[in-house]
């Protein structure tokens, strides 16, 4: 009897020890967002994430989901990750260009890399390992977590035929972009999001850029400034998602693998569900204001644009060397994908347009 | 004593019945591929799916990959996952047409969707409901496994200047750009995979398409033929991972989730690999090859390969309702994305090339 006892405490201790519902006790996350809940597609990686994750781990790894209208801190995200507050957050990186310049890679920039080129350059690339190197600084890991793909240049009030045209102009465009168009003269202001459409109906902004049909027919710019302007300026704009190292080294090994792969799917998620409402959005506008009008800025102004960013990337990459070679690390993988562009979806448009 | 007994009893029948290492009991799949398995990277995606799934669920949910080297049936996929032989598959869904035409539409067609268009239909329009019936019949369920990207148009030992040019011409073309390309009087020629390099060296081919220059530098064929046309006739060919729907509803719920996110995953992560491939074997190519050269077909043979495809097109919507159902959702729905297609990703590659 005294011996089946024993027998039956090693059994449970054995069970207890291998069971994988003790292994992987209960774990609950945050994840701190720069956007309110509700304000997809930029919200839904980090919903979507939460709940994949939670049913792959049958309700064991639970991540509770905190827009900005509930932690009142847009652009508080780095700090709250980094100190711990918040487990994850998803948010932009170049948010965060007055604490290290260098987290602009990872977001976009003015005539950067595409979609296509920059998701190549970050999985087999060198993206990841200088997105390590600058965020592990930091004690943070971060990951690509989706695309909102061309931004619009933006709704005008008035076509811009020349460089001249857009000296003192009236224009809400925040971050590099905004550096760029303070260079050639636009008066560069900030309006709270929810005064915009006053602003630009009475003429107190000649022009604003915002994300592109899918987001902006929400904001009903297009019922007040008929030009839409294509993009030069934020190619690519991925969001981040980032992750206290603590925090994650803690997690057993195959929950670290579920979230990374999770993140891998959301985020490619993302940019179909922004392509899918901006092809709506932009479909439903026009039937709307059949005079708003698609515009390209004129080749004079383009090269103006092109000319003004490659200075102002100059001056920082002469100040900080990481910045200098992240710089030309994308600099050399962008001349080599960029003729691929051309050469497979350019031509593929282009031919498309001609036999129309 | 006996009370105590009976205690532990009970308590390691509970650690039985809730620990998951019993509830989910190891499970072994198998996945046969339409290539063999070194074929990256059209490999990649099962490859990668088989790791990580083995890793979410700590080597519980094991899936052993078999490539077409060993199964020797590169077109059997379909009847041996839907016959359970197989309870996963990853082929090309449009391999498929002669047991039924609608497979076709979860591939690519000529003048079809680009990528990111087709992305939006499957998840955001009607794509995985259409997969769904058109599988479901055959007791499989369907979904997206990995894209090329547009492929090239194919390698030409001559240029191209007119449609009499392609009269008579012997080319290596499959599927339904070889109906096309016969219909303008091309005469479609079928030869193995490892006799054509030296088919196109000796004039016995006129020309051939393959996939891109990622997977086309292997075949070499850019030492042989100068001319590498840009592509219409495969915009955005999609990879299928087929899986038996019985073994499916057999797994536990979040293995089923965990299977379904592992597979978007992976599916966007080999459009990465085959832009970056092809990025980098072009680059390779034209300095081994300088005299190779990039041509885009006159717009007078475009427009006959457009009016060809329609009328194939058309051919087969006035057999079979269900074809005719899908072609005209999809193209409703690319007319609306492509004017997004513009917009974007278009105007910006053409103001960047602009500014060079």
């Amino acid at each position: 009897m005294k011996h089946l006892f024993k027998v039956m405490w090693i059994f449970a201790a054995i069970m207890l020890a291998t069971s994988s519902s003790y292994a992987a006790k209960r774990i609950h996350w945050r994840i701190a967002l720069s956007w309110p809940s509700t304000l997809t597609p930029l919200s839904s990686p980090p919903i979507k994430l939460a709940k994949l994750v939670k049913k792959m781990t049958n309700g064991k790894f639970i991540i509770k989901v905190e827009g900005a209208e509930k932690t009142k801190s847009a652009l508080g995200v780095f700090d709250m990750v980094k100190g711990g507050a918040f487990q994850m957050g998803h948010t932009g990186s170049y948010y965060y260009i007055g604490k290290d310049i260098n987290t602009v890679w990872f977001t976009t920039i003015p005539w950067g890399m595409t979609k296509a080129e920059q998701d190549a350059w970050y999985y087999y690339g060198n993206g990841m390992k200088f997105m390590e190197q600058v965020y592990g600084k930091y004690g943070m890991l971060a990951f690509p977590g989706g695309n909102t793909g061309v931004q619009m240049g933006g709704w005008f009030r008035k076509e811009i035929n020349s460089v001249n045209d857009l000296k003192g102009l009236k224009m809400r465009i925040p971050g590099f972009a905004g550096k760029v168009m303070a260079k050639l003269g636009v008066s560069v202001v900030n309006i709270p999001g929810g005064e915009l459409y006053t602003a630009l109906d009475r003429g107190t902004l000649d022009a604003l850029e915002w994300v592109g049909p899918g987001m902006d027919i929400r904001m009903g710019f297009y019922k007040v400034a008929p030009y839409y302007y294509t993009g030069w300026h934020e190619p690519a704009s991925e969001m981040t998602f980032l992750i206290n190292k603590k925090a994650y080294n803690k997690l057993p090994k195959n929950y670290q693998v579920i979230l990374k792969t999770a993140m891998k799917a959301v985020s490619a998620d993302m940019f179909m569900e922004n392509f899918a409402d901006s092809a709506n959005a932009w479909a439903k506008m026009k039937k709307e204001y059949p005079n708003i009008k698609v515009k390209t800025f004129p080749k004079p102004v383009l090269k103006a644009m092109k000319k003004a960013t490659d200075e102002i990337m100059q001056s920082y990459a002469d100040k900080n060397p990481l910045f200098k070679k992240i710089w030309d690390d994308q600099k050399a993988f962008t001349k080599k994908a960029r003729k691929w562009s051309y050469m497979s979806r350019y031509y593929y448009l282009k031919a498309s347009k001609e036999v129309q």
